[in-house]
């Protein structure tokens, strides 16, 4: 297997972005191949590939796709909904394809040529951005809570370099501590109903060598309330301009038990996670999800991955992908500008897109 | 199958306990016969039967059990620790073990025949408790939220009949309501790692007839942020003296929803989960299950019943089975005596035990 993947989520390749198939993560690792417009959509709607950052990456490139078969700046403006319309939640989808546009309309001869390298900027501008708040986090915390013990981290769902291209949000400060030296252990929630924490964020953090043990979502509370966390560390998909912030769902659990157990709450994410049109989380879409995630789950059995049954035939069941952490659970965001407080976010204004 | 199974969990059949087998539901409804005083250690310690209530009634056949192969009450006395080391958490286990240790000690002459006959008597006094709970709940229930509307409720894992004998705890009010014909709905959560919620509480409601949805633990704070939920109606597995409440692990975070969108949060238990020699949840010791439960799961597929791998091979999990809901957070208890706030938990000093 390619030695990229042991760091990074997306390579371009030959004309076509080679992802990591999450889905399959992490009993199998297998790479797709992403050519066509439609193989960009499949893949962000499927989630082969997930996270709000990859997810702009990827239609950043997606965007270039489309324009291969577009004659003229009105036929790939006519076809963005096609990208837009693969996830509602997350902004960075947006922000993307609006850059994409913009580009589009200011170079029209070599549409696609622009595009692409236009895709490429997004690729590097989030390596940096997630090296930037691995810095800012890893030294807000080795400053509070470093020392000889392990720093002990809890987590929700997966913002590491599987949700991004390189580092991760949540998870950059935990590696920059790591290479810095500083012990540290991680507390991954499983993150029901796909799992992400006890799949993608168990598989990132052993590739990484960094010790972690996996809980159920509802044993958070339980854990916070018997064991010494530091510091909860999420990402996000989307932060509305007061702070409010939406994010894989559990995450407002988590941000109700830190507060009750005095323990920070930093939400880690890019400022083109930052959607300053919305004033509140009221603004953000919430994605009602297939409720097939809830009644069944994907497990390895035997060498195969298999669909189990959880709950009677006929059973209805609601999944919301999302929930708003209200702004005033949050302690600070961590940005690729530095450590920003709530009140704080509108200084992005200036250029949050990458 | 015996018509008793959709309405009570257990019952006593020529000579042993017949109980369904609550790990194959609801994919499978099989019946096993508990005879030897080993058929009722494993049946507690595996879970074939679980719920305070109903482990404290199996608990006292099998001391009865447990009588059959002793020829003092002296050896009965020294075999009780098999029975009573199968669950480390429900209260009612030991209490039950306790009355039967003294029915032991003052009828020393029949001594397997006064036992069976105590066991008799817990069976049928827990079916009086939850008729009781269901209609002081019921009723306490009607008067605050009761309309054309239906009752909106929330609960947590499984305090149903198959926790009980009948009715169940949490269930019961919601019975009651149902019966007399106030509609209701009732949010049925997951409440993994052992997803007694989506198999038990599902599987019981749908045969009553009473409308539920699914979902994911995670969601429980977003469905209180998004839908009008009337009432959070849970179990408990043991009560301290001050209120403070051990429950299936993902209680606690429930309850601080809850006060966070100021929704009345109920716990509804028999006097006989009332421990009133545990002061604080602090003397309440929390149970650590096998970590298999979180880093498998197990699922009906093609017919079969599978148990699949959800972590990377080598994942260290940690799995408490419940955790402690500070009294604080806990609007009222229902009781079979009715409904009691935290303050007057010692007026059950008098007659704690059924």
């Amino acid at each position: 297997m390619d030695d990229w993947i042991q760091h990074r989520s997306a390579i371009w390749d030959d004309s076509s972005l080679l992802v990591i198939d999450q889905t399959l993560l992490p009993h199998r690792t297998e790479l797709v191949r992403l050519t066509g417009v439609e193989d960009y959509c499949n893949a962000i709607r499927t989630m082969i590939v997930r996270g709000a950052p990859l997810i702009g990456v990827v239609a950043a490139y997606g965007a270039a796709a489309l324009a291969a078969i577009c004659s003229s700046v009105e036929e790939f403006e006519a076809g963005l909904p096609r990208l837009l319309e693969t996830r509602p939640t997350a902004v960075n989808l947006r922000s993307a394809l609006e850059v994409q546009l913009s580009v589009a309309r200011s170079s029209p001869t070599f549409l696609q040529d622009a595009l692409l390298e236009s895709a490429h900027q997004f690729y590097l501008s989030e390596i940096q951005s997630s090296k930037a708040i691995g810095a800012a986090g890893g030294q807000w915390i080795e400053a509070r809570f470093g020392g000889s013990n392990p720093i002990q981290f809890m987590t929700h769902c997966n913002a590491g370099r599987l949700a991004t291209v390189e580092y991760g949000t949540a998870t950059a400060p935990i590696y920059w501590l790591h290479e810095n030296g500083l012990p540290v252990h991680v507390w991954v929630s499983e993150t029901r109903p796909r799992n992400q924490g006890a799949s993608l964020t168990a598989w990132e953090l052993a590739q990484a060598g960094i010790p972690h043990t996996v809980f159920v979502d509802n044993a958070a509370g339980h854990i916070m309330q018997s064991s010494p966390i530091d510091v909860v560390l999420v990402g996000a998909d989307r932060i509305a301009r007061n702070g409010d912030t939406a994010n894989k769902i559990g995450t407002y659990l988590k941000a109700l038990a830190a507060r009750e157990h005095e323990i920070p709450f930093l939400v880690a994410a890019p400022g083109s996670t930052f959607d300053l049109r919305a004033g509140t989380g009221r603004e953000i879409p919430i994605e009602e999800r297939n409720p097939e995630e809830v009644s069944t789950i994907v497990g390895h059995c035997g060498g195969d991955l298999v669909r189990v049954d959880l709950v009677p035939r006929g059973t209805s069941a609601h999944n919301p992908g999302f929930d708003i952490t209200p702004s005033h659970l949050i302690h600070a965001f961590v940005t690729e500008r530095g450590i920003l407080e709530p009140a704080q976010i509108t200084s992005l204004a200036t250029s949050s897109a990458p």
